[in-house]
């Protein structure tokens, strides 16, 4: 099967499985829990990667084994139960977690609606900010956003950095979930560092999974007062890692995996890789859109990773999913969500094209 | 390094290994989230392994990350908030899964204590359920035992049944821990149905990290009634499921490792070699035993599966735990723990034997 | 001090403070949470009322603290942790409850914007239950209103029943606010049961606070599927009850309350009373509003039970507020809101008026 | 009816009742949610009761509905959901308060044995702190007593000294759950505060129902640290008290309760009073004891505040326990409780033995 519906469709990349066989061959013994040594090194590869200078304080570093787990570790890490999350009303912190954040955290996730883009704008957020410190309403403490957006649309470090400021003017902490933020640094051809650490961010859920590892997330906190609470030396995060269920014993597998993808700027082939691919999907889909006169297919949102939105015929939808499976995103007009990923290729596209062209002449 | 510490310290199965390498690079695409053909086909090889007979409805399989994903998946399915779970003292879930049954299944973990084996017996269940119905008290709900023991020691069937029994007589769910499952299945050579569906067991942690996969337990629900709540045909044990953050989307990599863990019994050969390198690590630390008068030595619990408990003197802890790491149980007696795993191998028990020789000798 | 801010400013019905004090004094001890003969009695009560004939099956009473204790009572008899709770966007339960909801029952709130008269309409709660079924999202199982709602107005029966119907159909619980139900059956001039048992309400808080009580709510039960879980015949409210801390150890204090309440009707003489004055203050304010062509006071939303919001000039809420406390409800556009209770007398509304009349004239 | 099942089965002090009815009628507003006058008037109170010179800090004060309500907001206060609580195996906390602190707080609870009075001692707890620090155990970080314990004994002030130096010295917050703190405090014949302040508590559940009040219970915190956490000026416990359901909106009634209380010593007399009228139905039951030659009544703790503990012959419960209602406490011995209150008179006590005496001659 060939699909586009979600980069989690996609296996993983050559590369990863080449040093996850190499390292579960070696017949080498490895301390659990995050005590062995490729969790040391990668730490201080991230390190590298993220910090601007090496005066700056190491960041703290937890690999998870799903998005949600690194979502939910996030918000332990910043709020106590009476707190509120802001988030974007699209996001999937609040569309395809469950409860997850109530459950385990307790807290309440505050839904901020989102413009046209998929972004949500400082104006709106402000509006919800009119009840600090009145003890009968829900304690907004933490700002999140997905970068890229659920939309697939990038925020610029300018727009990331009047985010920040608002967070800090609020006493919010910033999180980005960047599930696919590989994905955003190349669409802005930029250092990750430029959309995180620079601009402010407290804490990131920085995705794997998506970007071709088989499992694994990580969550990196850069906000130190996150990590020396109350004078603590021993951060509350380790304890928080475990309690939520995403500590793994064989961790080395996940660590070995983030090892590979930053080493080298795997990730960065990667994601040009599906970013490209998505902009050439989006292009011949064009021409199909010019060819009929915009009447059948309509792109709704900027390209700018590597998902494409587009409105189809309704008839469409059921001959095309069926080969090439993709998501409905809104049923209403018939709005479908393409993705492509590391491992989509141009024969892909020629065949999905192929069959709208069937589907057009038919 | 080489390591007696714990199952989790060892690598990957070849096996799983090479399925895993295979299917990653297989170029095809696959549905998200467990909609995957594997899962589907590891489904009916454990409704083929646990059942009887193909009358019996199918259990429901959820494939999580972790063995504390999966017992708290398996305490969420069987209980609510108000209800208290009956565990043995020395149990992993109460020992060392963080505080997660309380914060995430709002529940009591009720500690009984343990005999010198490591077993909970009926009677002393029983003093802890007198207050069922008053609604001051925490209600139990549920019995979890780990089989084997922590102490590596196996429940024979009758006792299995017996525990079984006084659960459903009190109305509680029977959970096993079945992180080292294998192991007792190949201690009391017995098929795994025999030691699960036919002694009553409603649901199940089924390890497979510890067996020798790179990641992956499995959750298995046998009792209906935890399936089919209230007349719904929707398990919900799915929301569950998502909702602990076990759900892993790209879900086949954890099922095409249990299918090759349980197809032509790879599972029951590789669970027996790691009991018999117990059995022989155990013969040549009694040889020393006798030799020295049992002075220096005493293995303190039957060596009924992989693990081998045993006092040795205090300064020998450090130069041996060193060479080979392994886990001090009881400071006080230098109680320590060695774990043989599917890769221990004749030579490392060779070089741990000589080592101590070289201490009685030094 | 006399206020309008809100209706828990006053005192205590003098009837209620009679009848507490005498059973305080009456020398008697009584067996303590719940099981004594006042408690009792007043069951038998609340069921006359709210049933409509001896054979409907007996509610289920709970005694409680205050109103966000009723509330949580009744997500808790109606949930699990994986579901979400529809309610107003301006509603108690989500605006001033912290995050009880999410923190205790562990489930989502989903806000429905409401209309200019603070009323959530059928199509816009549609639009939320597009996902049932996905274990990705939070799943509706309890829809909740507040009669009369935030802003004072009341839903009709008709309208009523059609938000039951909806719940119905897609297998939602109706749960019902009525913190100030009174208010609403007097302004409706119609008995309790024809606006909760009649039109299918599942569950109720009942408000006693707000109707002139010193202290207590009660959570009333219809739904015998709430009640009679799994074919047990104890119901798991009694152990929720105690488990959110809402069983009063002395609860014949709150049931004397209650029965003096319902018997004769005090409760229907006093929220008519209440509804009154609102009429007349509104009268009054309507008077000053004509005098000045409308405008420097414009009422809001319809006076329909003890609650009149309005609009005033900026610079008046101080030197009002200051002499006769009430609440800023819209800073944007200086809206008010004015709250008369049980003990709202002619000379406060003369007093109130007067000094408007002087900051007109200043 | 009369009892000595419990001190919640009584009535209502009478300058209590008396206080509440001339505020509940006096005609005057109160700001709701404890911003009153008389809370804050109490407050002053409580602060210069409990602390040594008015250079001590403010205590901050909460008032809550019950003890339950208590405790979990003391717990919630004191810990993360990754911590435990250390409390005794008789506790009210973990004997009668459901799964409220798993539940609300997340934490686990740990359960130390007492000896035979009823108190823990520190070599059993310091065995319970070996794995601070490792993020696979619930991490202890709170130590919770009951002055006096659930047997009515009373830890003495060098007691509470040493329990208060080993909480320091392991980083654990010291909290009492003072329900009957009254009665400790006259068996001690001492001020509350050198039993609290001056031992180093950190924080103190204050009960009032017990002590004679119609509801009603105090959290006071001592430890500065946990009122102003992180630089911040605002305490976090004013959300928490609203969180968990224990903020009163006319909260100026359990105020004026505890202000009545408080002032003249009415507590004093009233513990002083309880207390002696289980000396002296402590001293008729000993006379009958040693008139039958201690064969058919045994007392079984000290009697050292307002509760006997006591073995009858079995066929003595149900006729005696029909006419004045008490606990068993342990069925296997026929072990029960007798409980004094404020309104225990000699009368009841007469009638009781002489119940007894029939008892013996027939």
């Amino acid at each position: 099967m060939r699909a586009f519906a979600s980069d989690n469709y996609a296996g993983v990349l050559p590369e990863i499985v080449s040093a996850l066989s190499k390292e579960a061959l070696s017949n080498s013994h490895a301390r659990a829990y995050g005590h062995d040594d490729i969790s040391h090194e990668v730490r201080l590869v991230i390190q590298e990667i993220f910090n601007s200078s090496s005066d700056d304080p190491s960041p703290d570093v937890y690999f998870v084994f799903n998005g949600t787990g690194a979502n939910i570790l996030s918000i332990l890490s910043c709020t106590h139960s009476y707190h509120a999350v802001l988030c974007a009303d699209i996001s999937h912190i609040i569309c395809d977690e469950s409860t997850c954040p109530e459950t385990v955290a307790g807290v309440r996730l505050i839904s901020i609606p989102t413009d046209e883009n998929g972004k949500i704008n400082i104006d709106i957020i402000e509006e919800k900010l009119d009840r600090i410190g009145d003890m009968h309403a829900a304690q907004p403490r933490m700002l999140t956003i997905a970068q890229p957006t659920e939309y697939g649309t990038v925020y610029t470090i300018n727009e990331l950095k009047q985010l920040s400021n608002l967070a800090k003017k609020y006493n919010l902490y910033f999180h980005i979930d960047g599930a696919r933020l590989f994905n955003a640094a190349s669409s802005l051809n930029c250092n990750l560092r430029d959309i995180t650490t620079l601009v402010g961010v407290d804490i990131l859920s920085l995705g794997g999974t998506k970007a071709g590892l088989m499992y694994g997330e990580a969550v990196i906190v850069f906000n130190q007062s996150l990590i020396q609470t109350n004078g603590n030396t021993i951060s509350p995060l380790k304890y928080r890692h475990k309690q939520v269920m995403q500590l793994a014993s064989k961790q080395r597998f996940i660590a070995i995996q983030f090892l590979t993808l930053l080493k080298n700027d795997l990730w960065k082939k990667s994601s040009e890789y599906s970013n490209s691919m998505a902009q050439l999907l989006k292009k011949r889909l064009e021409l199909i859109s010019e060819k009929t006169n915009k009447q059948l297919i309509r792109i709704t949102k900027p390209v700018e990773t590597n998902a494409i939105f587009l409105e189809i015929p309704k008839d469409w939808y059921e001959p095309l999913s069926t080969i090439f499976p993709f998501y409905m995103w809104r049923i209403k007009n018939c709005e479908v969500r393409l993705m492509c990923s590391f491992d989509t290729t141009e024969n892909d596209i020629d065949q999905f094209i192929n069959k709208i062209n069937e589907l057009i002449q038919s």
